[in-house]
């Protein structure tokens, strides 16, 4: 069956990125080290055409094994582009230049139009105007039997979580203190989910907590 | 050297109580369940007078060498008792009953002085009315060479924390979003401290996350 994943790095005050996001900091203010644990390990490293080799162990691990069996990635539009308007005459073409990490098919959650941008290796971005429910529907087809994850932002995947529709979560606990930004965890009010511990790793400066989610 | 230490359990979310505190609601509402984890163990159990058997394993090893070393505990006064105002003529004893789990010094900050309270089995409550500088240097000189915890809630933890006094923290996370109540990382702006992660350990259902804190 193919499953709705999501992995995401958040501060331990519960932050995915500072406030005051933009060209500059695209994590926003203060946040430009939530991500040291990932960015030395091999699988990083050569999904991102950096090099072939990298850190090994548990954090190669399990940045391996999230990408391992997934066909399609969902994100919103402000992790693709920094721009909230309409796309223009010479439209963003993502964060991640002409090889973009993914190798699969991009549904990118956003209110613009966009005829679907073919990158080099593997990565089209779809534009999903008609919302979240009929963004998965069609990464799930996109991916054929394997899994389906959410990119981010927390915005996007609250919505998700909100719908009850992801089944489960990564969340990669880091040794920060951001204080403001954008919150994975931000119900007021919360969903009537159920989260199931599966399973709680020690990385070398991170934890790695992984619960499935029941709706 | 004796070090002040803190363990706390805090929702998948960041709270470690709800909202509306109470009589009723001694963790607020909604969050009778944050808890649950160490209810069964053998530790709680014993510490409580419940009885001497229980679960044993990780949940309970970590329960028991959190309580192993410490000679003086400090708590705010809403950790004591559910009333803000001065005492009054028949003071509340505690959450605990006459026989409290900590046989040892406690001192709680409150605004309104009272004579100490000595209950049985060790457990004295001291009230100190000026500040956590000096709560803390009375229950160094209690503690005795052993380490001092700090009971909660949230805004003491906090405030040690801002000052650059505490040492070291156990957070222990749980599978429940609580949504409101008290976070126990709410710095919007943090302060200068570093985070230095000592372990991950994986519970039942709960993720321990020990940090030792550089000033």
């Amino acid at each position: 069956m193919s499953l709705l994943k999501c992995q995401i790095t958040t501060s331990l005050d519960g932050f995915v990125a500072g406030p005051n996001q933009s060209l500059e900091h695209p994590l926003g203010e203060g946040a430009i080290h939530l991500h040291d644990w990932a960015l030395p390990t091999k699988t990083f490293r050569t999904l991102h055409g950096e090099a072939t080799d990298g850190e090994t162990g548990i954090d190669d691990d399990i940045l391996r094994e999230a990408f391992a069996n997934i066909g399609a990635t969902i994100m919103g539009r402000n992790m693709f582009s920094p721009s909230r308007g309409p796309w223009g005459e010479n439209p963003w073409r993502g964060w991640w230049g002409e090889d973009p990490p993914f190798r699969h098919a991009v549904f990118v959650l956003t209110h613009h139009a966009r005829e679907p941008l073919v990158m080099s290796d593997g990565t089209t971005f779809h534009f999903v105007t008609d919302g979240i429910h009929s963004a998965l529907a069609q990464a799930k087809k996109a991916a054929n039997g394997k899994d389906v994850t959410i990119g981010g932002g927390a915005n996007v995947i609250q919505q998700y979580l909100a719908a009850g529709l992801l089944d489960e979560i990564d969340i990669h606990i880091v040794p920060l203190l951001l204080g403001r930004g954008a919150r994975l965890l931000d119900f007021p009010t919360p969903p009537p989910l159920q989260l199931e511990p599966l399973r709680t790793l020690e990385g070398r400066r991170v934890s790695h907590l992984r619960y499935r989610i029941k709706h």
